[in-house]
C-alpha cells in the first residue's frame, strides 16, 4: 500500500510507472456484464433482495459446478456475498470462537489474517515452500493441530505464489480436518484463472469445506464488490442469520448484472483474458528467471510469479524500493505476505499489458545491469 | 423476518396482504441517480477504487454537511462503507476490545446487537421509554456505565421508534461520554427523512462522535449498499486499514451513482418522496390511535410508528400473527426490537402508498370489530 502510494506519487510528478504490483485486472468488466447491469438499473432493480442472494444467480452458480466441474451442489448451499471479502467475514464468523486458532499458509492473503483477529481468532502461519507445493498438507495441518486449532484456511489458486492445490491434496486435507472435527476453508477466488486442464476444485473433491469465490477476478468484476459462499450441508441457517445480520444483501445491481457471466458471449471474453494472462505468465516466468530471480515452481493459476530476489540483493523491501524509484518499476515485497522469508521474496503481478511487461523487464535488466 | 416470510407464503396462495413491515421506502432509485449508475459502467467504472472512498463522494458529503447543518467536516475524515451495515461493522472493530460493553437503547435497531457481539463485545440494552423521548439520556448513560464500558450507541431518527435525539440530548450525551474516555456512535440512516424543521445531527452538536449514515433510506439507493461513516480526528489511518482489510472499497458503480444523489434535480425527487412520508405518517398516526393503539410521542423521523398494542391485545406477537393471518396486513411485532416490554408493541411501517395504507387500517378496524 505504502509502494502503491508512492508509485502514484511519482506518476503525479510525470514519471513513467510500470506497474505490476497491483493485484486487479487490467481489464473493465466485459460488456454483456456491463449491459445487464444497465438493464437491471433501468428495470428498478435497486431495492433489497434476500439475504442469502437472487435465487436465477445461485442456480447459475449450482449449473457452473455441475457443468465445469462435475459437482452437484444444492443452490441452498450457494450464498451470495458482498465480495470475497464478505465471505471470508462470513466464514470466520461461522467457526472461530474467541481465542482459538486458524491455520493458514505462510506466504498468504494478508487480509486473512485480519479477518481471523476480527473475531478474535489466532492466526497461525506455517511456513509452506517449494517442497511442498507452496501449499499446506495433511501432515503439516496434523503435526500443527493443538486444542484450540478451529480451521484450517488455504488459497487455491493462492495468493501470492499462484499455486493450485491438486485434487490429492484437497482430499488429503479435507479427511484430516474433518478427523479433527475442524473446518477447511478455502479461498477459490483466482479459480478460472489456471493454466493447466481441469484444476481442482473443493467443490469436488472436499466432503466438508466452506468455499470462498468471487467474480472479481475470472469474471472480471473487481469493483462491484460480489463473491459468493459455498456452506457445507447443515450450516444454511446460521449463514442466513449472518448474511441478514451484517450485509442485508449483496449489491442488487451487481447479482443482476453477474447473471451474464454465464452466457455464452462473455464466457468467450473471460477465456480470451485467460489466454492473455497465459501469454504474459509464459513471457514473464522466464524473463524474471534470466534476470537472477529464481522460481521454483511455475504456478497455474492466479496472475501472479512470487520470486526469490535472494541471489540479487539482501533484501527485498531494499529492491522493491530501488526498482519503484530507480527503474519505475512497482512490484510488491514479501514483507506483504509472509513472516517466514519475507526478505528473500517479490510478488510480480501480471496485470498489465504484455509491452508493459516486456517494458519492465527490460527496465529491471537496465537496473540490475543485465 | 419469519413473518415476512409467511406473508410472501400467503401472498404466492393468492392472499392480499397490505405490507407494513418493511424497513425499506417502496420508491427505486430515482432516475438522475440511476442514470449516474448508467454512465458509470458505460464508461467502464468498474475497478476498485482508493478503501476510502471516490474522493469526489467525499467532498460532496462534506459540502452536504456545510449546506445542510452548517457543520464543517473535512473531507478526510468521511469513508464511503459498503452501507451502513459496513460502517457499523467497521465502528465496532474500531472501539470494541473483547469483554467490553457497548450501551444502546432499549428498543432499538436488532442487528446492532450481532455486530457489537461479532467481535466479542457485549451489547447492554438501556430501557428507553415516551418519559425520556425514546432516547438514552446522559442520565441514563452515566449510571449504567461501568468498567467495562467502550461505547455508547444511538439512532437517530431511531427505529423502530422514528424519534430524533434534539441537540440537547446530542451534546449532554457527547459531553458525557467523553468525560468517561469511551466513544459516541450515532447512527444517522434515517437522517433527511424528517418532519420537522432542522433536525439535529451529531455532526453538528458532537465534538467526538463516529457517525454513521446510509444512502439507503432518504437517498433511495438501498440494494445498491452504499453508507458512509463521519470518524473523529485521529481516527482517520485506523478506518483506512480496517476498509482496506475489510472490504477493500465500497461498491465503485454504486459510488459514482451516489454522486447525483447531491443534484437539484435527484433533491426535488427526494424532497417529494419526503412529503410523501410525511403525509402517510400523519394519516397513519391518528388512524392506529382512533383502533385503540396508543402512540406516547408522534415521532419526526424515519418511516416507523412503534405502537403500544396492550390495550388491544396480551401479546404482540399473537396480533402480529392475527392481523396477518385474519385481516392480511403484516406488522412487526416488539419481541424484534426490545426486550422490555415486547408484548406491549407493534411496529408500523409506512413505506406503502397512502391508499394502501388506508386499506390497512380498514382492515385492522374491521378485525377489531370497530
Amino acid at each position: 500500500m505504502e509502494l502503491l502510494r508512492r508509485a502514484r506519487e511519482l506518476e503525479a510528478q510525470g514519471r513513467d510507472i510500470v506497474h505490476m504490483e497491483i493485484g486487479e485486472p487490467d481489464f473493465t468488466t466485459a460488456a454483456p456484464v456491463v449491459e445487464a447491469g444497465v438493464r437491471a438499473l433501468r428495470k428498478g432493480y435497486t431495492h433489497y433482495l434476500p439475504a442469502v442472494g437472487l435465487p436465477a444467480l445461485r442456480e447459475a452458480i449450482a449449473e457452473h459446478y455441475a457443468d465445469r466441474y462435475g459437482a452437484r451442489i444444492d443452490p441452498r448451499r450457494i450464498f451470495i456475498t458482498p465480495g470475497a471479502s464478505g465471505a471470508l467475514l462470513l466464514a470466520m464468523a461461522l467457526v472461530v470462537n474467541p481465542g482459538e486458532e486458524v491455520l493458514v499458509a505462510d506466504p498468504g492473503y494478508p487480509c486473512n489474517r485480519n479477518f481471523i483477529e476480527l473475531v478474535n481468532g489466532v492466526p497461525r502461519g506455517l511456513p509452506v515452500s517449494a517442497v511442498d507445493g507452496y501449499q499446506l498438507t495433511a501432515e503439516a495441518v496434523a503435526s500443527a493441530w493443538g486444542e484450540r486449532t478451529a480451521a484450517v484456511l488455504i488459497g487455491s489458486p493462492d495468493n501470492p505464489t499462484g499455486v493450485l492445490a491438486s485434487a490429492a491434496r484437497l482430499q488429503d486435507l479435507d479427511a484430516e480436518v474433518r478427523r479433527r472435527q475442524g473446518m477447511l476453508i478455502v479461498d477459490e477466488i483466482y479459480h478460472g484463472l489456471h493454466y493447466v486442464a481441469d484444476p481442482a476444485s473443493a467443490v469436488r473433491h472436499c466432503r466438508q469445506a466452506l468455499i470462498i469465490n468471487s467474480f472479481s477476478k475470472y469474471y472480471g468484476m473487481t469493483g462491484w464488490r460480489l463473491g459468493w459462499l459455498v456452506a457445507p450441508c447443515g450450516y444454511e441457517a446460521a449463514v442466513e442469520k449472518l448474511l441478514q445480520n451484517f450485509f442485508i444483501n449483496a449489491s442488487t445491481p451487481a447479482q443482476y448484472a453477474a447473471l451474464a457471466c454465464f452466457t455464452v458471449q462473455a464466457r468467450e471474453i473471460f477465456e480470451q483474458r485467460r489466454t492473455a494472462f497465459r501469454q504474459r505468465r509464459d513471457f514473464l516466468a522466464p524473463a524474471l528467471c534470466e534476470l537472477g530471480f529464481r522460481l521454483p515452481i511455475v504456478p497455474d493459476g492466479a496472475f501472479y510469479l512470487y520470486a526469490d530476489c535472494s541471489a540479487l540483493a539482501a533484501d527485498s523491501n531494499d529492491l522493491a524500493r530501488l526498482l519503484l524509484e530507480e527503474a519505475g518499476v512497482a512490484v510488491t515485497p514479501g514483507l506483504d505476505f509472509e513472516r517466514t522469508a519475507p526478505h528473500r521474496h517479490l510478488r510480480f503481478a501480471y496485470t498489465t499489458s504484455l509491452p508493459r511487461l516486456q517494458e519492465g523487464v527490460r527496465r529491471i535488466a537496465g537496473y540490475l545491469g543485465r
